[in-house]
């Protein structure tokens, strides 16, 4: 029984990783659609939203039924309980890729406002900073979790630059604002990745830590 | 022991109705200081987000102790792991009323756009959604959840009406833009409390049937 409880283990934290490589893989895709004006590639990342969903379902009953059969206590509660915590943000992350291709099938179909530069940095640091949460909460590494966290003022700052710039962009020509309002949702839409992000990594601080590191402002 | 445990059922029950009622009156005063145009409003706004949370912190620690010294099954486990959820919803649901906050400091140092309509009444609808959400939780009812989750359209549809609208304002007139721009992200701010609110419903349908009608496309 033991060992049996191990592989359980296992197995959630492998499904876990698969969910959080289809994720990252849809912002990818959405986000380079979007750049390299490839329409054909939003319904890739549309495709990919079935499975996301189905794993969404099958991670919180994994984790209910561990919970109830095996009654773990202290660390594999708290990895159990991370699991489902970070599910939630993992799907969430989804459906903000699915926003930016919404997004995308307008912005493809008229002529650019300008080439994307600030967008796709967003998107680069938003998925580093999921993989290094997924990375820190497989191996248990708080350390590497408080070190992604810290690149959400990053991507903060990015978002703020975009509005800036497309604001400029609206008042010198009305013509481009309806472009220019989807480009900001755009970069909104990363922004939350990246907030989710930073969520996976707080769970994972408390779930090595036993801590709650929320809600502590920012950190040194 | 029998009864302590229906004790602490219920205490935390009570706690998550504090929660709630908390995130539902920062949403509601950032509202109001928005349309009254009460800067003053803002800061009893800011003052609840620390009560909100440390009810965050609470209450997922009481759901962990609960599983862990309890170890709950069936139905108890259902409504710890819904309490949970429902937890980071209404934590996200004060950050949401919190970013309103940071539109209206702005707002309110400039001469308004256009007389809100819309926007109170998106508010008006979460705020009822939210309410609804948990007394399904309280009670069991999930047909009162479902009923809920239905309202989410109509905050949909107000928000693409506001997008419309203030589209025009900002083509007919690009000095309103900058105003334009912080009411429409207001509107989307809304919307997510509305989001969060029928997440909190699908938790209770989940919890009161023990199946999962996430990801099954619009209701009937």
């Amino acid at each position: 029984m033991k060992k049996h409880y191990r592989e359980e283990l296992g197995s959630l934290r492998e499904t876990v990783l698969r969910m959080g490589g289809l994720v990252e893989q849809m912002t990818h895709r959405a986000i380079q659609a979007l750049v390299e004006r490839k329409i054909e590639m939003l319904a890739e990342v549309k495709a990919m939203e079935a499975q996301v969903n189905q794993l969404h379902i099958d991670i919180d009953e994994i984790c209910l039924e561990m919970i109830a059969l095996r009654q773990p206590t202290a660390a594999d509660l708290r990895f159990i309980a991370a699991a489902m915590k970070i599910n939630t943000d993992m799907e969430r992350i989804g459906d903000q890729a699915i926003n930016v291709t919404e997004r995308a099938e307008f912005l493809l179909t008229v002529p650019p406002v300008k080439p994307l530069i600030d967008i796709p940095r967003m998107a680069e640091i938003a998925k580093e900073m999921l993989r290094d949460a997924l990375d820190a909460f497989v191996n248990g590494n708080d350390e590497l979790a408080y070190n992604a966290i810290k690149k959400d003022d990053l991507v903060d700052h990015l978002k703020d630059q975009v509005f800036r710039e497309l604001l400029t962009y609206m008042m010198a020509d009305p013509a481009t604002i309806p472009r220019a309002l989807e480009l900001i949702l755009v970069s909104r839409h990363l922004e939350r990745i990246a907030d989710h992000a930073t969520n996976i990594c707080e769970d994972v601080i408390f779930m090595v830590k036993g801590k709650d590191i929320r809600h502590q402002g920012p950190l040194a």
